[in-house]
């Protein structure tokens, strides 16, 4: 017996039935299915931040896992829903961006999901986490064929935010994609694009400051003492120690960040 | 090899031990079960706003499911333990009304649970959701008939907040069921029962605003308008498409509402 | 097909991808596991609030659980992971004392984990609940002896917080292990070490005020009176029935409380 993984990741929080109430559709139709919360606590509306979170994630999931992201603003007008496959995974959405950074990694086939026989009835025109991605979710567990679902498509939205822009010589702008639990503040310059900060000097102006140094671990620092680390994201991070970064620079998710290396 | 399910709906919050204490005695005794979160997030003794809740999802639960309800102010008192059975499912909580939405949709039959052999021993006098609760949803779950949990009764109680009253020829009070996670007012107005908004002029007073516009998805709104809606629940809702309804009206969960129907 | 459990308990909070990619590792290497939550929502960096939680939700789960505890302030530091066995089941954390009160009940041996073999490559240096905990919980889970990850040692941390002291004839200074999430709060006077109190007059002093009534369930007592009672925790808590004694008394966890006896 198979037990094939759903993973769920929306801005539904967790104090209202939408959740369950997903899981109920899933297990339904997909008895063995194991279902693991990614997050419910994106930030409403907040595709960017899901879109981080997701590439987060899905490396350490296993082949054929089904992933469900609901962010999903424009629920009840035409915004298509789509699956794509990537990196031996399935990905389901309102078609809205969300799967952009697994896009720029991954090799990727996206469809517009229109069969619309999946889906349950009456679909609600504000729900379509129970009534459209649940259920698809469930049938792509089971080992529906993705083709089933509806035809290829190329023009699926695309966002790029996951890298800085390039302003000087030696200057970026980039931009805070997420504030995380513990308050370090995740920035969009890729470690790996960005190895000579080992080396030379360097200022990454955040909020009103200037963070100059670069530690390996947070047990090089004193507490509280702002530092930048190559995060456990592939990004560089900001961090205080023990702290909030976010608190001691006053800023969080979207807010912008300049690099300057001399 | 069954994979029953059971769902948990609780004011516990997620801080403390007391829900994954539970999941761990339900594994104990039905290694198999699917245990699913509904929500752990109930405002503390609100047996009204767990009603709902539940209500919302059951249906999406498959047949067979065990749903465990424990909002109990008065654990510890002489208060009863019911199943209840109704919809193909098996429903447990304290006899606190919390099954009142499901007994005004569903043939139901209540048992009081006096079987004390399947409760952990020593009993404490705080936390029967480990002690009573979890131990019976996991027989259940493991197939013991219901009769042998105890008698049907018939004088649980009944709790009525499931609809408005009329108090005029075109006038109805009724009250907010539950502020949702986006900031949506879910009134106690069944759609299926007024649905000559859609045809003729009405005002829903809330708070200290009329809200005056049906609207048929967030889609068909300004940013913020302030909006009813049938929502997925069954009901209708106040909105405001992509922001706070409740912060907006200042109010939430508990107020009344006001509807007249020109 | 064994189910094994595995449970989970940081400081993650649930707005990060940090749980969900735990997860996904486990399910990856042992797809049948379930894993449970115990807490995410352990204040971040605080031990002893995470050892108080694991102390009074183990005894709950079957033989052969793996609970795995990520409160990790040192994380990249030469701390050692290290793992325990006691009362049949198995227990992975950072040697950080979140044991200590398991110690203190039960007999245990424990290993320092140096099996690197098991991790996942490249290791971090921020993120070891997804390169080290999670990879060797499955591993346990599937059945692999803990002899295989490493040496047993004698030198692990214990911390000792799970007793008053005694401070006069009668008289004992503690401190308040926990606030749960309604507002009671939890003392480190184990009720079966102080079973007079039930014959003699007493004094518990919490902030500025004294309790001196003992009640055997919240049903004895008036709405927000302020109360001792035998928790289902094994200490006594101080309670305010259907309301919050830490909001009545102004303190929380880590407040230190005084008991005089008569």
């Amino acid at each position: 017996m198979r037990s094939p993984t759903i993973t769920l990741l929306t801005d539904f929080g967790l104090s209202d039935h939408f959740v369950g109430t997903m899981k109920g559709v899933i297990l339904g139709l997909c008895p063995t299915a194991q279902v693991v919360d990614i997050s419910h606590q994106v930030t409403p509306y907040e595709v960017t931040e899901a879109a981080f979170v997701l590439a987060q994630a899905y490396r350490f999931f296993p082949k054929k896992t089904v992933h469900v992201v609901v962010i999903d603003p424009g629920v009840g007008t035409s915004r298509r829903p789509i699956v794509a496959e990537a990196a031996g995974q399935y990905f389901i959405a309102p078609d809205n961006g969300v799967f952009s950074m697994i896009f720029a990694q991954e090799k990727h086939k996206v469809r517009v999901i229109t069969a619309e026989k999946y889906f349950l009835k009456p679909l609600s025109q504000t729900f379509h986490g129970r009534d459209v991605f649940a259920p698809i979710a469930a049938h792509l567990a089971k080992g529906l064929p993705p083709a089933k679902l509806g035809k290829t498509i190329d023009d699926y939205l695309r966002l790029h935010f996951e890298k800085p822009n390039r302003t000087a010589r030696r200057g970026w702008t980039g931009t805070i994609l997420k504030q995380d639990h513990f308050g370090n503040l995740i920035t969009n310059f890729p470690a790996a694009d960005f190895p000579n900060l080992h080396e030379r000097p360097f200022e990454l102006t955040v909020g009103m400051q200037q963070v100059t140094r670069l530690a390996r671990s947070y047990a090089d620092c004193r507490p509280g003492e702002l530092i930048v680390i190559a995060g456990s994201s592939g990004y560089y991070e900001v961090s205080a120690s023990q702290g909030s970064a976010a608190k001691a620079l006053g800023c969080g998710a979207g807010a912008p960040c300049e690099l300057r290396i001399f």
